[in-house]
């Protein structure tokens, strides 16, 4: 059978990829089990099948492909590097440590020596910085083509080997971000971003921490997968944090901010206590509460209205 | 930068994938730890860094790339098959037992959606024969490609956490091989081979066993890979178990075979017993010596000259 069609209700583009997740799923079947070990978290939590204590190995996969990700304007070793960062942010978004990575690269013949070992060097450099093990790999041929996709394995570090998903926020708890949003690709920030690695791991040690993710395609996308059946996100436009230069739009639609995403379920007074400790251990990146989780219903004024930021999103 | 050259001495193409594999080695340094951690064996095999047991995780990666590993000859099931199978082997080839496994797809949006259900089906099914768990994955655009990069996890099943690497054999050492050797492409079998989970996993609880590795680029290439340094891989021709219609040159050449190569060390009558014990648990799966590992020197009558086949092998 020919993988292709011009028929585009019989592709994959006529569902796009939230309409495909779910067919995966339903394909799949038995040989997928439910998140966090199957689809669905930043990484897959999978449980040691043996051994004394519980420490659950953190599974997350993701590429770089020439023409997509990156193109010859991008140096050779900042898509190295954009490509492990990429996966120790999903590590960062389960409040884990990375460990060891594999990559499997597909390579036009074509292929200079000298972008390859630019490459290599770019991620060998982040590697040793962030503490990852590069274990291995694949070399394949791919005519036309210059792809990597990376694995990386990671391990929890809180008490009790506890990952932390996006699936333990409830009615109203408290969204909060890290850092300020929007702007990353005019800025090259998308290459350059430091992964928030101690930050998620101080963040799983807290109890008062419910739900946990990064911010891959913007705030206002992904504060879904954090928000329980029947709440709306009630963010206040004047709390978001943005970088300079960025208006709202940007900070919450723009993408590739790759910082943390989570809930906190706490009174004010106690919440503040935990802001008041993040300071303290990170003094240089901000920690800002922007909203709420509200039962679902009409929006309120200076509360941010998502079903036109989504619109927004579609005329991008 | 440009990542491609018509200059073929600047490309990859120029140096060949064992040329290159050194210079990865290089330029990954210190970001690569030495085999069976890093490069150089059929998985990769990373001690837990905490916890009671050793339980050391091994870790392969795989592709299946569109115009590279199949056509539109082949099902789409047996694509999916096939990829995780090639994995499978190689778990196989370190005596383990595979747990988990993750998925990066790289897709064309023309992509029929009937194509991607197959797939996924025909991998799902295999999945549950064999005891992977599809615990996640990535999808991402790549226009006018169709490929897919699996990531296998295992475990060690041998006492001691003991994981077959391919270099443990000394001089002396028998060389033996699982099944019948050749003609796997043209048959069709290197998309119907069974990977030889029990097999190896058997290997790697006798004491006898001192090397293994799976069978893909054929015999003559892959007991290289096996071979003590200073010796020479002393094969007799009329040992070699062949398939039914294959002459020597395809057994030791063809490739894909995906049976098991491993080095025994035992006297012949101990070696007796391996085999006799072996043909109780496996009688529908021969294991043959084919030969022992010699002190380097000149080729004997009846002993397979390697130095031929290589040639061989260049001119396919």
């Amino acid at each position: 059978m020919n993988p292709f069609t011009d028929c585009v209700q019989e592709s994959i583009a006529g569902l796009g990829e939230e309409g495909l997740l779910p067919r995966i799923r339903r394909w799949l079947g038995k040989a997928m089990p439910p998140a966090p070990a199957g689809m669905g978290d930043d990484c897959a939590v999978l449980l040691a099948s043996r051994g004394g204590r519980k420490a659950p190995t953190l599974v997350t996969v993701d590429p770089v492909i020439y023409g997509e990700h990156f193109d010859d304007t991008v140096a050779p070793a900042d898509v190295g590097r954009k490509l492990l960062r990429r996966n120790l942010s999903d590590i960062a978004a389960m409040g884990g440590r990375p460990t060891a990575a594999v990559i499997g690269l597909a390579l036009d013949p074509r292929t200079r020596l000298d972008w390859l070992e630019r490459f290599y060097r770019g991620l060998a450099a982040d590697a040793r910085k962030f503490g990852v093990m590069v274990a291995g790999g694949d070399l394949a041929t791919q005519r036309g083509g210059l792809a990597a996709t990376l694995t990386l394995l990671g391990e929890t570090t809180a008490p009790g080997g506890r990952a932390l998903t996006r699936s333990g926020a409830r009615e109203g708890d408290f969204i909060a971000v890290t850092g300020r949003l929007g702007g990353s690709l005019p800025s090259g920030r998308h290459h350059r971003f430091i992964p928030r690695l101690a930050e998620g791991r101080w963040l799983a040690g807290r109890r008062e921490v419910t739900a946990l993710m990064d911010l891959s395609d913007g705030l206002a996308k992904d504060v879904r997968a954090l928000t329980p059946q029947g709440c709306r996100p009630q963010i206040f436009a004047d709390l978001v944090p943005k970088h300079r230069g960025c208006d709202l739009r940007a900070a919450l639609t723009d993408g590739e901010d790759y910082e943390l995403l989570l809930a906190l379920r706490a009174s004010p007074r106690r919440a503040a206590g935990v802001l008041a400790a993040w300071r303290e251990a990170f003094p240089r990146v901000p920690l800002t509460i922007v909203g709420r989780f509200a039962p679902a219903g009409a929006a309120e004024p200076g509360v941010v209205d998502f079903s036109n930021l989504n619109g927004f999103e579609h005329f991008r």
